[in-house]
């Protein structure tokens, strides 16, 4: 059956065939047709090239902007092309129209275009460059994250999505029913990567995350894509921070050298190594914007603005805008955190970035006893956890791990204004579709 | 802080230490302790070393199997130990025992072991090699299926799972209560990946999917991570087919070079090139059923038993128990499968493997006008798709793809027996603990 059809070759290997005739297949981005001639630059997924033919052999055609179509034509040398090759058009075959009343094109500058037409319209949204290249750094984050930590001894680990009670305590929760019961959507894969920890020592997983986050800001999701690493064996958070410095400084090397046309086509710099960020304790913090924003209102958190002061103060002393705040108050992080010495503090950290905290993590707790009086100090018992507690019996290592937000991280690399604008179908509240 | 603690080093690296005193950590995997001399073989993820005492050394330490310990000592080379290096202990810091009554050990035979104790003792079955192992290859086989569709020009994308409806008609849907409304676990990637095509051309996405199956087989999971790539500009399904021969044969390949260790653990023998896996037609199979096997009972669909016949018969044809079948019965397929002629069989394929299905792929309608008569004819009113059909006027391409169980398939490359084996934590109707 293959046989008796066209055998179709990407655009970027037209320079193999210069004088031969080709079948090539891709959307119409550009179309300009002069009295006599008419000019068609297709667009596929390896690249793009003018192709051109006398109007009268196109003019049954009617072809369209964003047509699906087939070229067969024959390859010539064209110096003045971008590409150094145009291709001389022997027929056209429409695959598939595009419709008449499109909304924006392929083509088209959408910086006019409003954010709910572009997620209408996703696909032809993301054919668009400007739109389809968040999501090709977003696939780039993801590759050079995985392929980072695979080469320092991690394992990647897939856990279940559905669990049969919170990590955090059960706020957020979504519910789902389960045959004759209750589940929910897990919040994270915290217990899972701590078991994993006792099994692999090192382990990652990416994968959706949830949150029942009530409201709709610029900064949050219902449904979002994390990139979990744990790993055992570490002396303190310290280990963690070390190794999230030198895993961002890879993915970022990587991205600058692999996807440089995309951060100019944002207006981005090269994207900064990573491994002198700072580590300042949360009180320094406080202090530091009593004194220079003079904020008095700041407790026990940061908040989005003392976030953005933060980073000023750091690009101010390091020339670039990032830093790890470690030692929150014990209370305002999750159970199983470990303590950072004995003044309430947690040995649990933020990484903020460009203004915005794209990574939470820290040292966990590791001994069953430690983690039993954890829970009773916060009123709850352990007999309600005793299924994860049971796992700290199997001699488990000192550990700690982190997550990073893709979606933010993607956000950040790029200079995006909305975290809507990384992802491709976004949820929130009000949105399930599409 | 971390200057004041000890820098442990990788099991695997202590060669370059020779003569000098190191830290290393990692679990008790063996223990043998005689009246004057004691042996401790201790693992991390990097590997495992003998260490040796005085008894008189250890004696307080009490240490058992599995306690997660730090143990500082000089390197010395030891021709006779398979590593050739041996650490003579200087002391030995327990950083988190293992209790007294662990129903098995990293280092027993778990043949003995019953699954739901596998389960219930996750970390401790995984730090076992034999389980372990299987996970192993499982991020594997995920790292080569991303590795060959990148190198193809596919981009990884990540879609919702949180859907207002599902793609095949409504069955088997697991329903979230999402604030005031319904919402449901996405059954598949099916629509987002075909808009992908529209967008990207070729994409692919790993992740789970959720299918509330009532029953509890061998090969069903309400939970399962399904490898997903859609590509457009086809000529047919055929196309699909020999990108899954390439893409399968390319992680065979790496698995023999990269795991050739844990195939030989697992009694299997080198996995084979998929390259001429035959493509057989659905009828003439039923009629090779009928006439080997007397099966009379098949019409529109194979069932376990004839998928593992029909395999023994490519197994004698062609050397290898795999094949393509394709032509299923249209109406037996999703409404937005491509038909194959006009005689109402579906440009739709299943892979065999080893007895087992372990892909379903084909080609899909890309005409709107198409997929509107196709609901019709199932009693669908298409204004119920109208947001998927509308991205049918943006261009599609001809397309098709396919979607990989990965537990599936790494049952079939290890060759075992229940698919609960090849998930972390498995989910069906009865479980979603742990």
């Amino acid at each position: 059956m293959a046989s008796t059809t066209n055998q179709r070759i990407f655009i970027k290997d037209i320079n193999q065939f210069v004088g031969q005739e080709i079948f090539i297949r891709g959307w119409v981005f550009r179309l300009r047709q002069l009295s006599k001639t008419s000019f068609v630059v297709l667009k596929d997924c390896s690249g793009e090239v003018q192709c051109v033919a006398d109007t009268e052999l196109l003019k049954d055609q009617r072809l369209k902007l964003d047509d699906a179509i087939e070229i067969s034509g024959r390859v010539r040398l064209e110096a003045r092309s971008k590409l150094g090759y145009e291709v001389d058009i022997v027929s056209v075959k429409i695959l598939n129209p595009s419709s008449n009343n499109l909304p924006f094109n392929t083509s088209s500058n959408i910086e006019s275009v409003g954010p709910e037409t572009l997620l209408d319209y996703r696909p032809l949204a993301v054919r668009n460059e400007a739109v389809g290249n968040i999501f090709r750094i977003q696939a780039a984050l993801l590759k050079y994250f995985r392929e980072y930590l695979n080469s320092q001894l991690f394992t990647e680990i897939i856990t279940s999505k559905i669990v049969a009670s919170g990590t955090e305590g059960g706020t957020n929760l979504f519910e789902i029913k389960y045959f004759d019961r209750v589940a929910y959507l897990a919040q994270s894969p915290q217990f899972y990567k701590e078991h994993g920890v006792a099994g692999f020592e090192r382990v990652y997983e990416t994968g959706h995350v949830y949150r029942a986050e009530p409201h709709a800001s610029s900064r949050h999701l219902t449904e979002y894509y994390s990139l979990d690493f744990e790993l055992g064996f570490i002396n303190g958070p310290e280990d963690v921070i070390q190794i999230e410095r030198e895993l961002l400084t890879y993915i970022f090397e990587r991205i600058n050298s692999e996807h440089a046309d995309v951060l100019k086509s944002y207006d981005r710099p090269p994207l900064p190594s990573m491994l002198n960020v700072p580590i300042w304790e949360f009180d320094e913090c406080l202090e530091l914007l009593k004194k220079e924003f003079d904020r008095n209102d700041l407790i026990d958190d940061l908040d989005p603005e003392g976030e953005r002061q933060l980073c000023k103060i750091a690009e101010r002393e390091t020339g670039l805008a990032a830093v790890f705040v470690i030692g929150y108050p014990l209370e305002s992080r999750p159970f199983y955190t470990a303590p950072r010495g004995t003044n309430g503090a947690a040995n649990s950290f933020d990484l903020l970035y460009n203004g915005l905290e794209i990574t939470t993590g820290g040292q966990r707790l590791h001994r069953r006893e430690d983690l039993e009086s954890a829970l009773l100090n916060r009123g709850i018992e352990p007999v309600n956890f005793e299924s994860h507690l049971k796992m700290f019996e199997l001699g488990m290592p000192p550990h700690g791990g982190l997550a990073i937000g893709l979606e933010r991280l993607t956000m950040q690399v790029l200079g995006l204004s909305n975290v809507r604008q990384a992802v491709l179908y976004p949820r929130d509240r009000y949105k399930v579709t599409p």
